[in-house]
């Protein structure tokens, strides 16, 4: 039997409203777990899949497989693994499903690696594990599950990842419906031309957003957190949306948004104190649309994937 | 004889690559000073306009009038003001030149208004003198220009200025060519809708921009420093452009690009001697190419405008 090791990797909110395909951060949980054990087959096998009946155990077909073979083909080797997953997150919610799990394999191989890549490179090859699950190699969920912490995603190619300061008030609520958006289509619905005035005002925001979080300055970071690029797409897909926005932005959140593609909704609080008000108030919503979800409240996890 | 005083407002580098419309920063020279005396007339008056022979001393074609009759009016007085107006910045030439001037006539005028207006309500006047010089009140050179150091132009609407962190070691060469380039003339080359995959780039590097400038990374700073918008549209128009950003990227700059709408051309450094050399980089091509230019190297000046 070969070496063996389990790693988690938490759920992560990606775009923060004005930086799409940027922006993102870890929470504390929900997060996946990822058991690897090493292996001189050359081939990944799924042994089992916890907490999930939807996934596919097919290497070609899970996100983990494209994730561990970009791996095995880099070192030049011929290892194989076996793998045991365990999903702590629904797959299509928002939070990051997938790139928790391509995130944790990257990271558990690197440790059987004996770490020959950077937390950059995992970022890179867990990217490949999101190219299967949504046809995009989209890199803002995949680099706060790894690194923890907010982070932006400055070029895509070359691959350039920057961990920004997280202020320490700084907590996050995320409400998950249960129901599922899949990737593909919410992309599917934005617009391929964005008008230069809406872009200008995207980028205003990301430079305020970030300053903020720098300065940390809430009132700054409550301003800048707006979107014209995905949420007036893909409200409609939300279901709940506008009423929890509303809510939590009248209970004092900094701001609230769809998390990645949906259909998880986050908002953003000054203290922990408020951020639970906020849960509480958005949860009455989801209430009294009889939407069944779960709750999260958590500060920004300063943790990002990790042995467990 | 009314009360009179002395103003100056310091040339501006907007756009800095990746922040169209939004990032901008200020020089220590040139400037431009205004010289305002309070009347009660009702009239703006323009007595003389030293050191450029091609603007009008008509307050309704004269950058400075608008500025004046819109913070008149938000007043509620019947004011009137004797201007004379001193060029230190060449029209056209890129560096803000109708900003500095609208810069100065409204902090001049909120002098004698005794301080009326905050800052940022400045930076909205001023706007009125970049719509008669443009046909755009953008704010990316007139916010600079009061505030000093670099801002960002969060949000238009409503107007939002934030003063963002200047690293002690951030030099600015500026090469400014003895021709002209009309801002109107160069907004009209930009594409008016932008792939959405080009400006997820431009925001990348705005959120790197500003992050590397609070962390005071400088390699950062030089990775962020792209231009996905405008460069590629405008470069065709200034001339020495290609070479000049060659040699000074050559010669260690961190980054350049088009100041503005151009012709001038800026380069950023760590260092005030790696800023010469790149200075003298930029200048043999100049010089090379029989282009006839100025130059000024200067840090980040915390100052903008100001009693002279």
């Amino acid at each position: 039997m070969g070496r063996s090791i389990r790693v988690k990797a938490p759920a992560t909110v990606s775009n923060l409203n004005c930086g799409f395909d940027v922006l993102g951060l870890a929470i504390n949980e929900p997060f996946d777990t990822v058991e690897l054990e090493l292996t001189e087959t050359g081939r990944i096998e799924i042994d089992d899949i916890r907490g999930c009946n939807t996934l596919s155990r097919d290497p070609a077909e899970n996100v983990v497989g494209p994730v561990l073979r970009a791996m095995v083909t880099a070192m030049g080797v011929t290892a194989g693994f076996r793998v045991i997953i365990e999903k702590g997150i629904h797959p299509g919610s928002g939070v990051g499903s997938s790139a928790a799990s391509s995130a944790a394999a990257a990271y558990a191989a690197n440790l059987l690696f004996d770490n020959a890549f950077s937390l950059s490179e995992l970022v890179g090859f867990a990217m490949e594990g999101e190219r299967l699950a949504s046809g995009s190699a989209h890199a803002d969920n995949v680099a706060p599950s790894l690194f923890g912490g907010i982070t932006l995603v400055r070029s895509y190619d070359p691959l350039d990842i920057v961990r920004l300061n997280v202020p320490p008030e700084l907590f996050v609520v995320v409400i998950l419906p249960d129901t599922e958006v899949k990737t593909s289509v919410a992309r599917g619905l934005l617009d391929r031309q964005l008008p230069l005035e809406t872009a200008v005002r995207q980028w205003g925001n990301v430079g305020g957003l970030v300053a903020g979080l720098y300065s940390e300055d809430y009132e700054l970071i409550r301003r800048s957190l707006e979107d014209f690029v995905a949420e007036p797409r893909r409200a409609g897909l939300v279901p709940g949306f506008s009423g929890m926005k509303i809510s939590a932005l009248a209970s004092g959140a900094l701001g609230a948004g769809i998390s990645g593609s949906g259909p998880s909704v986050f908002a953003l609080s000054r203290g922990e104190a408020s951020a639970r008000a906020v849960m509480e108030s958005m949860s009455r919503v989801m209430h009294s649309e009889r939407i069944g979800f779960k709750a999260y409240l958590s500060p920004v996890s300063s943790r990002g994937a990790g042995i467990c």
